[in-house]
């Protein structure tokens, strides 16, 4: 469905030199406005157009009565006027040389005017410009400063693209990620996909320099074939996450209610999924679990567990996650079980899980740590604290720091810290110093099990 | 394994005039000084008795050189000298005549010294005290404000019992209790479980007035024909959330070297736990997330569930989840639709899901609700919204729980935000009123269809 040009104009929509907003409004509030000012205050750098026929000025900048009286070439047009109008704004894009277009309006194929929206997309491919939408909430690009969208404004910049067929969800999701400090690179929302669909996008964010994973929220694909295609090849080079909702029958009826998406059989769905290398996410929690960790750890180059604990309960909730999400704990040689000795009090235990109980320091932990980083044998980490009266949080966040720093090797590591707001604390510092941390055992588990599998996939573990 | 009096002495343990602390310290960092630092601070009203033969005065009370000394009735011993010292301070103690006794001193059964252990049961029995422990962190139990422990201290009050066989994570789960705003009746550490076990507990918390739901954490049982049969009888009254460890080979292997338990086939526990309408969690998350649900809702008389949403995509997720969690979603009956359909605009949707669209007000989720909670033929309720720029989260909390109190009927509801800070303040703004939420619209989900499964099995909803 895509045009061939399609991939280099997908540049001119998240790299635009300038934006003209149509529809542009002076009230706080509407569509039009809210864009337009998240576009101002978020900082982005180039040119800002704001079009309205019965206005002069829109938030400090000149007005213009239509996108053909701007006076300099137009990258992206976001266009947010009643439905009826689209076609008419797009002819005016289209002669003015708009290169890619964001149509914010609903009213088309979501509501049976699928008529219209035929025709917006005619339109828009007489002019070799590519259509975004329509019926969405806009787009953001962090590494350009874009936010282009109605929703929240300070989505924080990370190497996450978040990709969102649902509107409300979508919008709800940028500010989840606000307030969990996820980092994204792009969020894009793809409304009816009437002609920018998942497989365009994963073809430009599966070659971004600043997107290291694909996350896909989903009810449902126009071009199944097509987005396999595209999936296998760039699973192999970025992991690819995907929330697919409507897996019940119910819910695909629900699905098709709201978005007009066929959803087909949800067995289809997870096997072509499983195919393509595609990580299927079981609801969005889960899916931005696995994102911090894809998109900040190095894949495993084996598959050889440890967990390192100092609750013998939190070892086993984390063996049981491990045996559940198809992770291998090492069988640990006698010589490694010597080493792993040395960081702990006699009743610890150097199996695997590596107890080195209630009384373990920083120090201990930071030598068990540096000893599992540095040994050729394990491939990736687990570990977890209980919070004790012997240990400070912060403190043993700062040694797992210093030793995943001063490690030689580069090897993933999942953490766990269980306890007060200490515990809170000391985790967001780890992220910030690009250790993923997990507010359970198992959440920590399941994000290894999916780096793991996409390492599996992608060919960093050599399959046996 | 119990005494005929147990039940009775259990009592002293929750509720004692006195409490001695054996084995206290001078030195901050020492366990026997944060206990008698946690009693005195939580604010016990009761008499509390420092024991340290070589002290005249700790944390400002007058110090006893032995338990015998004590010039009044001692009800509760917490004892916390090395272990080789536990028989000789026992014998005291019954001579005392001690009620009971909770020996945190650890270098019993879980060291191999199975003999001493043996020792230190003979004596309680022949003094007719109950013993917890040994080998614990010690007790909470929030309606008499004894902290018995060296957690942390300000346990939240509430209704929920937890009992945790793990000590590390036990204390780490107090920890972020606090942090979550989760209150609790009781903490309960029961270590080796020599004499108190799980089943003294449950018969203990069933009858208890404070408590409405009982939490444990568990990696084996001693007694499993017991707990059976006393839990068989307890969740008739209050649902039980076990969260049983070593589910996997390895994680059982891994528990049998920390507790000593044999962990047992996890599928005999599984079916087990099923026949005694025990709900099974499979992580402390989930069985927070359950018990908080159990611990404010009334029970559901029928199985009737309802979605209310703003976003069509979190209503599909929910549909989902709805159909893997076992809970049935009303066919919306033609009257009902028509009494649902004039709280959304002519784009929205009274099937269930309800989709109120991004459009909602509050007061449109006020009406939605308040007719959902009126409705006999709705059992519970699914409440969904995500951030918008139309409706504010605080304000809708304001309006959901107004609904909530004048509504004539009292049913289950859970509720999802998601959003940002905002749908943050909300949610435990809604929290405070009585009404559970959860950060997914799964865990939402989940939390209700453990209800669901309880009232099944407690008689609530009639089986057909």
């Amino acid at each position: 469905m895509s045009q061939g040009s399609g991939e280099h104009q997908l540049k001119y929509m998240f790299y635009p030199k300038s934006v003209a907003v149509i529809g542009a409004s002076r009230k706080p509030g509407k569509i039009g406005h809210e864009i337009l000012r998240n576009l101002i205050e978020y900082g982005y750098p180039g040119k800002i157009y704001p079009v309205n026929p019965s206005a002069d000025e829109i938030l400090g900048l000149k007005c213009y009565k239509s996108v053909l009286e701007i006076p300099d070439e137009v990258d992206l047009a976001v266009i947010s006027v009643p439905a009826k109008f689209v076609p008419e704004v797009l002819e005016q894009c289209g002669k003015k040389g708009v290169k890619a277009v964001a149509v914010i309006s609903a009213g088309f194929g979501e509501i049976g005017n699928v008529d219209l929206e035929r025709k917006i997309v005619e339109i828009a491919r007489k002019y070799n410009m590519r259509l975004l939408g329509p019926n969405i909430f806009g787009l953001v690009y962090t590494p350009s400063k874009l936010n282009a969208s109605f929703g929240p404004r300070d989505v924080l910049p990370g190497n996450i693209a978040f990709i969102s067929q649902s509107g409300a969800l979508g919008i709800a999701l940028m500010g989840w990620t606000i307030l969990e400090e996820i980092g994204l690179s792009a969020v894009v929302s793809v409304g009816n996909k009437a002609d920018i669909e998942d497989a365009d996008l994963l073809e430009f964010f599966g070659k971004d320099e600043h997107t290291k994973v694909i996350l896909i929220y989903m009810e449902g694909v126009k071009d199944g074939r097509k987005f396999m295609k595209v999936a296998r090849e760039v699973s192999k080079r970025k992991p690819i996450v995907v929330i697919k909702a409507g897996r019940s029958e119910r819910g695909a009826k629900a699905a098709a209610s709201h978005t007009g998406s066929l959803a087909g059989s949800d067995r289809v769905y997870d096997a072509a999924f499983k195919q393509c290398g595609v990580l299927r996410a079981n609801n969005f929690e889960e899916a931005f679990d696995w994102a911090r960790a894809l998109a900040i750890l190095p894949p495993p180059s084996g598959e050889n567990v440890v967990i390192i604990t100092n609750g013998g309960g939190a070892g086993v909730l984390a063996t049981d996650a491990c045996e559940a999400y198809g992770l291998k704990l090492l069988e640990m040689p006698k010589d490694l079980e010597d080493k792993f000795r040395k960081y702990m009090p006699a009743f610890g235990s150097p199996h695997n899980p590596i107890d080195l109980t209630g009384q373990a320091s920083e120090e201990q932990y930071k030598g068990a740590l540096l000893e599992a980083l540095n040994e050729p044998r394990i491939h990736s980490i687990i570990l977890l604290y209980c919070q004790t009266i012997i240990t400070d949080p912060e403190a043993l966040a700062d040694a797992i720091i210093e030793a995943y720093t001063q490690a030689k090797v580069k090897k993933p590591i999942v953490v766990n810290f269980v306890g007060g707001v200490e515990c809170d604390r000391a985790m967001r510092k780890m992220e910030k110093a690009g250790i993923p941390t997990y507010p359970t055992p198992e959440r920590a588990v399941s994000a290894l099990a999916a780096l793991h599998r996409w390492a599996r996939y992608a060919g960093y573990i050599k399959q046996t």
